[in-house]
C-alpha cells in the first residue's frame, strides 16, 4: 500500500515551513545520495553536503544554515534529523493488531506442514514442503520458500523475505525494528525502520538470534550463509554469500561482511565498516576498523591468574609513563655516549 | 497476599535457635540498612555490622560470632546468606501453573487487541488501545499500560509494571528471576526473587533482550529508555530515564545507570556500580569501576592480523619484565652519568 | 528407531569407491577414537592417524592418501569430512512436522499441569507435579523430571532428557543443532547433529540461553548446575556439577568445565578445552587456554576516558618497537659501562 503526501503535508506535520512545490508528491523517504524522485531526504551532517548537488530527491529536510545550498524543495528545520525521525511515522505500516490464528490472502501449499498454535498474518507465502514448528509467528506480507523447516517458536516479522531450504531455529527473531532514534532536546524519537530484511536460499539461523529490519533499505543475508546461535545482526548489515558466523557474536548496523567469511563466536563488528571477502575473525575478537585485505584477524587475551593479570593491567596502565622514561634513557644515554 | 510468620516458626524452619520475642510478626524482607518493622533481615558480610546499630528490621539472621553485637530479635544459624536464601521460599509467591487462555480478574478493555495464542494471567490490567501481538504471554498481577505495543512472542512474568506506549519486540523476557544463590556446603540454593520488575512510559526493548526481577527490590527501567536485541538487564538494576543501551550489552546486578546515557553495543557494566548521568560506554567496551565523571569511556582493541597480534600479545605479558629491565637501565645510566 | 546401512549402500550414497565387506552393517556414525562396531567413522586429520590402528569401527571414511594407512573396510573419498557431514543425514531422525497439541505414546501425568498453547510430540515423558508453563514446546521423545518448573514459551527439541526440580526460564531452547558444517568447494554442508542434550538434577537454566544437542554424543549438563539468562552452550559441552555461569557467557563446542567452578558473566570460553574443578573466571575474561590449576582467572581492562585509553591503545601497538629500544639501550649501556 503505497503512501502519498504533498510537499506541504509533511511540512505542515513538522510544524515547519517549507520553500518550493507545494503540491510535489512524496512517497517514500531516502538517503540523499539514494533518494529518487518522489522521495523526501534529509541533510544531517555538513559531510553529505555534496550530495546536495546530485541528489534526485523531490524534497531535501534541511537545516536553516544549510537552506541557501540547495534550490529544490526544502523542508527547513532545526534538526534534520530529528525531522526524518518524525517523518517516518507517516511512511511505516506496521501490521495491524489481528486475533486471527491465519490471515486473509495467505498461500499455504498443501505440502506445508502447520504445527499447532502458529499464527500467520495476512498476504502471507509458504513454500512448498516447508515446515513450520509449533507457536512460531509469521506476520504480514512476509514469503517463506519451499523446504524451509522453522523450529518451535520462530518470530517473523511482517515484509519479511525468505529463501527456500532455510532452517531457522527456536526463539530466532527475524525483521524486528533496528535500532534507530534521534534525539530531540534530550528525549529519543523512533526512526520507523521503513526496510525489511532478505534472506536468500540455504540459510541457517540459530536459536534466539535476532536480524533487525532495515531503516530506509533492507538487511540483506546471502545464499548458504551459517548463522549459529544468539547472534545480533543489526539493520542493513549485508552478509555475503557463504559465510558463516558463530555463536553470541554482534554485528553492529551498515556492516557489511563479504562472501566466504568466518567470523569466531563472540566476534563483534562494529557499524558502517566493510569486511572484505574470505576474511577470518577470531573469537572474541572485536573489528572497529574496515579490512580490505583477506587474512585472519585477531584480538583479544586469553585468561591468567587474576593477581597476574592485575600486575600486567597496571603495567598497561602505565605505558604512557614507560614510554617517557625510555625516551628519557635515550637521551641521557645519546648525550653520554 | 501478604504472608505472616512469627519469628519462632522462621527458625523453626530454619532449624535454629532464636533469641527475643516468639511472637514477633515478620511478613517480609529486606536487607540491613532498609528493613523496617514486620521485617526480617540478615548480616552477611562484617562490613555490614555498623547497620545493626540503625536497621529497623523486627529481627536478624545472624552467625553465633556477631550473635552479640545486637540486641534485638535474632534468628542465630551458621549461614546468614544461605539461611537467607532458605526463607525466601517461605515469602515467595509464584504464579500457580494454570491451564486458562485468560486468568480470572482481569482488565482488558475493547479497545485492546489480543492476538491468537496470547495467554493472560489473573488479575492482569491492559490499557487502553494496546495491540498484543500473537502468542505473548503475561502472567499474574501484571500491569500494562495503553497504547502499548508488543510483537509476537513476548513474555511477561507475574507482578510486573510497565507504562504507557512501550513498544517490546518478540522474545524480550521481563521478570524472570535474577541470577541470586547462596553456596551451602558446595550446593546453591535459590534465593526466590522477592522484587519484580517497574517500567517507565514511552521504553522500547529489543528482540530477547530478559530483564530480570530484583531480589528483594525491584528492578527498574525510567521513562523514555530504550533498549536494543539481546540485552541482558540483571537484578536490582536501575536505569535512568532517556538512556539508550546498544545491542549484546550486560548490565549486572544492582548496577545503577544515571540518565541520559549512552552505551554502546556489546558492552558490559559491572554490577554494584554506579554510572553518571550522561555518561557515554563504547561499544565492547567493559566497566568495571563506579564513574561520576560525565565523558566518553573506552576500553578494548580492534582486531588486527593474527600473527602481529599474536607479538604484541607476547610483549604485553612481557611487560614486568620490561618494566624491571627499564628500571636496571635508569639504575645504570644514574651511576655511569 | 535404529538406523541399518551396509557399506555398499554408504558408499554408494556418497558416489564414492568402497574396499572391504559390501554389506558390512553399519547402524551409527562415531569418532575415530570412541567407534564401536556397526560405526562408521572417519578419518579427518594427520594427527587422528594412530587412532587407525585401534578404532574398533566397522569402517572408515578416509581419503586415498591415507587408504593404505588401514586394512579394514573403507570408503575412500577427496574430503572425509565432508563426507561425513553428509552421511549424517542418513543417520538424523528430525521430528516430522506435526499438526497436533500433543502427541501420540505421551506419558504426562494427572498431577503435572501443562498452560494454555503448550505444544507436545510424540513419546514425551512429564513427572509427576511439573508445572509446564504456556506456550512452551517439548518435542518427540523428550522426558522432564518430576517437581519442574517451565516459566512460558520454553523450548525443548527432541531426545532432551532433564532431571527433577528443574527450573528452566522464558524464551530457553535445549538441543537446538549445534554449529556443524564441513566445507566443500566453498560451500557449508549441514553436520546433522546425532547427540542430544542430558541435564542432570536440581539444574536451573536463564531466560533465552541455549543449550544445542550434540554432534555425534550429548552435551551434557550436571546436577545441580545454574545457568543465567543468554548463555550460549555449544555443542559438546560438558558442565560439571554445581558449577555456576552468568549471564551472556559463550561456551564453545567440546569445552568441558569442572565441577563447583564459578564463571563471572560474559565470560567466553574456547572449544575443546578442560577447565578444572573449583575454577573460577572472572567476569568478562577470555578462556583460550585449558586450565589445570583451580584459581581466580582474569583477563580483561575498565573503561577509561577515551582519550586516555586511545593514548595507551596506540601504545601497546607500538609494543614490538618499544621493546626494540630497551634491547638497543641495554646494549648501548652494556658497551659504554
Amino acid at each position: 500500500m503505497q503512501k502519498l503526501y504533498t510537499l506541504k503535508e509533511i511540512a505542515d506535520f513538522l510544524k515547519s515551513e517549507f520553500r518550493g512545490d507545494a503540491n510535489c508528491s512524496i512517497t517514500s523517504v531516502a538517503p540523499l545520495d539514494k533518494a529518487q524522485t518522489e522521495q523526501i531526504t534529509f541533510l544531517e551532517r555538513a559531510k553529505f553536503r555534496p550530495f546536495l548537488k546530485t541528489t534526485k530527491a523531490s524534497a531535501v529536510i534541511i537545516s536553516e544554515k544549510d537552506a541557501s545550498r540547495y534550490d529544490g524543495n526544502i523542508i527547513i528545520v532545526k534538526n534534520p534529523y530529528a525531522a526524518y525521525a518524525k517523518i517516518t511515522e507517516l511512511f511505516v505500516t506496521p501490521p495491524k493488531g489481528s486475533t486471527a490464528q491465519i490471515g486473509d490472502n495467505c498461500t499455504i501449499p498443501e505440502s506445508a506442514i502447520l504445527g499447532a498454535g502458529v499464527v500467520i498474518g495476512h498476504n502471507v507465502t509458504i513454500g512448498e514442503n516447508s515446515i513450520i514448528g509449533p507457536n512460531c509467528t509469521i506476520n504480514d506480507n512476509s514469503t517463506l520458500g519451499k523446504n524451509c523447516r522453522l523450529y518451535a517458536n520462530v518470530n517473523i516479522y511482517q515484509d519479511v523475505i525468505i529463501g527456500d531450504r532455510a532452517i531457522i531455529h527456536s526463539g530466532a527473531v527475524i525483521g524486528s525494528d533496528g535500532f534507530g532514534m534521534a534525539n530531540e532536546d534530550g528525549r529519543w524519537i523512533k526512526i520507523h525502520q521503513l526496510g525489511s530484511v532478505k534472506i536468500g536460499n540455504d540459510v541457517e539461523i540459530g536459536a534466539n538470534t535476532c536480524i533487525d529490519r532495515g531503516a530506509l533499505e533492507d538487511t540483506i543475508i546471502g545464499d548458504g550463509v551459517k548463522l549459529d546461535n544468539l547472534i545480533q545482526v543489526a539493520h542493513n548489515v549485508q552478509i555475503g554469500d557463504h559465510t558463516v558466523i558463530a555463536g553470541c557474536t554482534g554485528i553492529a548496523g551498515s556492516a557489511k561482511i563479504g562472501k566466504h567469511c568466518m567470523i569466531g563466536g563472540a566476534a563483534n563488528i562494529n557499524g558502517h565498516i566493510n569486511i572484505c571477502d574470505k576474511t577470518i575473525i577470531s573469537g572474541t575478537s572485536s573489528v572497529a576498523r574496515p579490512i580490505d585485505e583477506a587474512d585472519v584477524y585477531t584480538t583479544g587475551f586469553t585468561a591468567i591468574k587474576h593477581r597476574d593479570w592485575m600486575k600486567i593491567v597496571s603495567k598497561i596502565y602505565q605505558l604512557g609513563e614507560i614510554s617517557d622514561r625510555i625516551q628519557k634513557l635515550e637521551e641521557t644515554v645519546n648525550e653520554t655516549t
